[in-house]
């Protein structure tokens, strides 16, 4: 079986970039990956592409044939959507290909436009990842969602919202120096508490941000980058994808992400390793709450224990097991179709040695990237590790 | 290289079901294809469902988890879009799954909604698989689209509206048995004729109706079925895909649809046969003109060449290569998220004997499918063929 690599990886600024369509933000985050690969464009046989609610604002299906002329290629191309974990599905089918040896070089990535739509527009269209008619007309909009889980976290297992502020203090802080992060400015603990309640008892600073973005990465296979001599020292070597109920009413326990759980075992199956051997991870951290239940359910901690993590440090730039040195979803920005592909491309630089947090990487450090769509109705864990 | 095989198809009758959802079109039709093909449910790995525009018709995205949910199931669920081509690249990508060992066991299909919001509602969702900046807002639309391709055709290789009046005769005729079609009358040539004129050339009945149902399949590993003594005597022998520019003003040829004749080239070399071998198509006829260019650009005719095969009766069921036996997106209906994975189950009971179309389809015959997406910036095609 081939392991693929990751050849080239390519980012847009992530923000608001309301004058600027998908395509023009797409375009400029494949090109930057194609000429980062160092690849012949001739040579890139598919894109598959994550978009979430194009539809909703741009008008605009079959973004598939779309962003791949917006890359220069006339090429078969797919779009694949879940929700926030669109991006993420379309690397895992990536991996699929590339190993099997049905391709050799594929184009991955994603992106979305929100800000042209306004807040109430992105509200409305992020509703669509839960479920419309037993959830969403029923009032639950996402900060309403991810608050009833982390309402049932707490009275389960306890923890207190100055711990979810930790893990907003710590993902503001890995952003400060990411040249790519919305939000490039420290805060405070007593600042994220001072906030405005969202849903209690998250607020404001337990959400990421409404962000436009794109994010494409080159995959080869193994034996193509040998090949090709090819300069592609990151190799995807685990994959796994879990499944949930749409809808929180349908699930045995809110306070848990079993899909998470189910994505890790497959994905550290595949690699030969266990949650013990990760040492950093980029996980799902659209809201605070969302980091905890991810570190819970990857292995790294037992359920109920991984509230006090970035509290007490161990998740943090300087701990045992970094976490979102991105900045995460939190920090760097989550515009949703890209996200996953994101997680990707920064996982790579960490463990290239060009991300500007890659001192926080121990050598031979294995990486773990989390996309989860709606309420972790859907989950994608990749690993990745350097290779020779 | 394992042979993926048909174990089981499903379906919902194709017509207007205002009063269903999304989802309850799915279940129906999930179930039917859960039981023909007698696997435990259990067994089912993962959904790979395709679906247009849920968020605008029904306010619905990330519908893999909640229509596995409707299937009874809890597994990794994606869905697809490529436009009309969605279930296609559905089908496709489980084909490469159970071909590489990925996986044995399959839930594919699709789903559209479309009368719920009217046909203006319709008209602006199907817009949304053209280009919304260079096309849509230029007052494009499908039918317009479409018009305009066989203007070209029309000027550079000749062919009457007459020509194509028959393919629509042919389809719905194909279609009065079918218990699934939306439409079950014979329709005249002179009818066609004298049919509103809905974009120059075409008229009404040159254009396929607004459809809401869905289709599932089974699909499962040869090594599997084997294991399993699994009743499965299709198997899908080649897959392909091919892509074009968006935009009809990117392409060098507007009379042309060349991502139709790419995917067919790579389905056919992993079949192994060439395009005289196939013995009946079903062909994505979303336009009287699309069927024309599909038979073309599949090789069955020249260019300029196909526009007379209804009329002459080479594609009738009494044919030699018989076209839209099931009575096609034209007769049989197009609930546009479902159709790719529709034409695999008409394929597979035109195969297996059990449709009223059978005795169309000669001993031995192979089969063929193709789906598109857009003015065919997208195209999938399938080969199909009896096995032991």
């Amino acid at each position: 079986m081939d392991q693929p690599r990751v050849a080239g990886v390519g980012l847009t600024h992530f923000g608001a970039h309301p004058d600027r369509t998908g395509r023009d933000l797409f375009a400029e985050a494949a090109a930057s990956a194609v000429e980062d690969a160092g690849v012949p464009r001739e040579d890139v046989e598919a894109l598959l592409y994550g978009n979430f609610i194009g539809e909703v604002t741009e008008s605009q299906g079959h973004q598939g044939p779309l962003m791949a002329e917006a890359a220069g290629l006339r090429v078969p191309a797919t779009r694949y959507e879940s929700a926030c974990a669109s991006a993420g599905v379309a690397v895992r089918e990536a991996v699929k290909r590339l190993r099997s040896g049905e391709s050799d070089v594929l184009l991955v990535g994603g992106a979305e436009r929100m800000h042209n739509v306004g807040t109430r527009g992105a509200t409305a269209g992020l509703a669509m990842a839960a479920d419309d008619l037993y959830e969403v007309r029923a009032g639950v909009t996402f900060p309403g969602a991810y608050a009833l889980m982390a309402r049932a976290y707490f009275e389960r297992f306890g923890g207190t919202r100055e711990d979810l502020a930790h893990v907003a203090v710590k993902n503001h802080a890995n952003a400060l120096e990411n040249e790519y992060a919305q939000f490039r400015r420290e805060v405070t603990v007593e600042e994220a508490l001072e906030a405005p309640i969202i849903a209690e008892p998250l607020g404001l600073f337990d959400a990421c941000p409404i962000t436009d973005g794109a994010a494409a990465l080159v995959l080869v296979s193994g034996s193509y980058a040998g090949e090709h001599d090819l300069d592609a020292p990151v190799a995807i070597t685990g994959s796994g994808q879990g499944g949930d109920s749409l809808a929180l009413q349908d699930r045995a326990d809110v306070a848990r992400a079993p899909a998470t759980a189910d994505a890790a075992e497959e994905a550290y199956a595949e690699a030969g390793i266990r949650a013990s051997d990760v040492g950093f991870a980029e996980v799902h951290d659209c809201f605070t709450i969302a980091e905890v239940l991810a570190i819970e359910e990857l292995g790294f901690y037992e359920a109920g224990e991984g509230v006090g993590a970035a509290r007490d440090g161990e998740t943090t730039r300087e701990g045992d097991l970094p976490v979102n040195l991105s900045g995460g979803l939190k920090a760097k920005g989550h515009p949703v179709g890209a996200t996953g592909a994101s997680q990707v491309v920064e996982a790579t630089r960490l463990l290239r040695g060009d991300h500007p947090n890659s001192d926080a990487v121990p050598e031979g450090a294995v990486g773990l990237t989390h996309n989860a769509g709606g309420t972790v109705a859907s989950a994608v864990v990749h690993v990745l590790e350097a290779v020779e």
